[in-house]
């Protein structure tokens, strides 16, 4: 196990009717103008947005709202948020929404204290102060509640940054939120907690049986709930475990004392950039993909993740992902990159654009250059 | 499951050398004057205490300190370091140990800021303000680095006291630190994680899996790892493997969403009181006596215990029990309380002090009255 710091400070308010504790969190938190910030429409429709108003009226907190955050948030919102929250002394930020809510109001909250281009953060720069950010979750999938990080694309640039102070003071996290969402988006965020988990569990770092374990019954939950809920979209108690599973999944309790890898987020993100795929399923490709590769280079964690996550006895390392491909395929998310729109010829380019070169690899379990990537994209045709 | 909120914020500093950390890390958290809070002579034999002088006076934080911190720590040391912080001016408390010396800071942090007799959060007040308190952990047990409880006694009565307030701010866990305990303590701290984390898990809320999958990686990993560091003690891996799941089992993570029982820890917290036991080796005779009773009563979630567990497939909780007793045997726990000095006519004055009545029952799985205690106390004679 190697040395490592965990802090994971975040007040989670979880359960039935949670939302309407908005206002008395903002104020628990010190907010006094709040800048709302949600999607689109399903807020609205849901009733949720009615429902957050009305406790920000009724617990006397005053608010400006910004709407439009979509799936891979982009820079322009964050400008216009960044602007609105400037003119209007903005002092608290409220995301209601997925991942791309939260993500698009961590960089607002960071980049309206900033002097320059909130970009900056975005390509390295150390994220020094930020405004508060809580959270009213929509969708089980980013962990983006409860970590400290945020992805924004620029173009066809799709980049995080990681800053302490970006991280959720709070987040209220309420599964009969998720009951409406749609099969395909339930099923791209448990994929996305699926491989939040084996980004940190695939790693050659050797004695952290406490951080494995965790990290097999999670998958585990994840695993064992989402067919239940894509047969019952109604069913609470198989909300409420992704829920909190999709939380736990990426505060870092699963990567702390090791190297991580990250080289699926890595690859799947040119798929939503170029693409528009949903994170969730463009993951649901590239991360059987990697591991057929990478499991002929460095077989040793793949015969655990068989016999821990998969009762496969006898170190079948192909059976294991084919399990886990036959899981995904089971709730409905796709099983070729060409489903997103993708065509052969555009391996090269997808896998330049990464920006890695013969001698600049990256992941951590199996160190990856960009020849291994277009093999992988190849593999996920 | 039910509704629950969640909030660790504790930072942890985990891994070897951390200890010199420690004037960073009160700067960090706004201490200018500390009371250095430890135990007995240990601390200062293995070199530690020389490190943290060391490291306060190199980083320039002002010092005075308390040693005498005790297993079952008591109120009369309490009183003593409530006194010398108001005379001292301390605002930040640093308690190097075990369980007991972080117990006794946590009381020492709410009783300074507090114009009554500090025994009053011990009987049932809220605890409103308190101190800063940082740790740095010497024996994996308690959980005390990342909680916010803490356990005093007074006379023959060992009551607890809660507040988010005690929580401490920041805990440095360097497993290295406990290579040096002796054996039976090592065991009776690997006991009392367990035992953290049974006492969430025997529950009756259903449909918490993400919350059961975390409490059983955690007990497969004390399971597994403490044999490994009874055989041999400076196994670094092992170690850290304990440490870290000792404070997993306790900061709550694997209690949430459900009723949780503790009638292990009200029996076990007589035999402290009266026989001097160690805490862990007490709750290695009442935990499987309780098993023993209550799986009678209600063998539900035994089912599960024996088989995600024990890996024992037919249902056999009796197999499951046993096998648990052998555990604690193996690691050289005690498996009677009559090893403690107890004898079969003490039992109903143990019972009797706890407080249970015929009607008043305590316990969450089964809810137990005295008779019932009485009988559980006879089943671990």
């Amino acid at each position: 196990m190697q040395n490592f710091n965990f802090c994971s400070p975040t007040y989670f308010e979880f359960g039935k009717g949670s939302e309407n504790k908005s206002a008395e969190l903002i104020k628990k938190f010190g907010g006094t103008k709040v800048l709302l910030h949600y999607g689109g429409g399903s807020v609205k429709k849901s009733g949720l947005y009615g429902r957050v108003v009305t406790s920000l009226k009724d617990g006397g907190v005053d608010f400006v709202e910004l709407g439009g955050a979509q799936p891979n948030p982009i820079d322009t919102l964050v400008y216009e948020g960044i602007e609105l929250c400037r003119k209007e002394k903005v002092d608290f930020i409220l995301a209601v929404g997925g991942g791309s809510a939260i993500d698009s109001a961590k960089a607002i909250a960071a980049g309206t204290l900033y002097d320059g281009d909130f970009w900056d953060f975005y390509t390295g720069k150390y994220i020094e102060e930020a405004l508060p950010v809580g959270t009213i979750l929509t969708i089980a999938a980013a962990g983006s509640e409860g970590s400290c990080n945020s992805v924004i694309t620029k173009g066809k640039l799709k980049r995080g940054a990681s800053g302490e102070v970006i991280r959720p003071v709070f987040s209220i996290l309420n599964p009969e939120l998720t009951q409406t969402l749609p099969p395909y988006h339930t099923a791209a965020g448990s994929t996305d907690i699926i491989v939040h988990i084996l980004e940190r569990y695939f790693s050659n770092t050797e004695e952290v049986e406490v951080t494995d374990r965790i990290c097999e019954g999670l998958l585990k939950t994840v695993i064992n709930q989402t067919p239940r809920v894509i047969a019952e979209p109604d069913n609470y108690a198989a909300r409420a475990n992704i829920m909190w599973a999709g939380m736990v999944a990426h505060n870092n309790l699963c990567g702390v004392g090791r190297e991580q890898d990250w080289a699926s987020h890595g690859m799947e993100h040119e798929l939503s950039a170029f693409y528009g795929a949903i994170h969730g399923a463009g993951l649901a490709v590239i991360n059987p993909a990697w591991m057929k590769f990478v499991s002929k280079k460095n077989p040793r964690k793949f015969e655990q993740f068989a016999e821990r996550v998969w009762d496969i006895k006898d170190k079948n390392i192909d059976e294991a992902i084919k399990r886990y491909e036959e899981f995904l395929k089971s709730i409905g998310m796709p099983s070729s990159i060409k489903e997103f729109g993708a065509k052969e010829e555009d391996i090269p380019m997808l896998a330049a654009n990464i920006g890695l070169t013969e001698e600049y690899t990256f992941g951590g379990y199996v160190k990856l250059n960009i020849r291994d990537v277009e093999e992988i994209y190849r593999l996920a045709l």
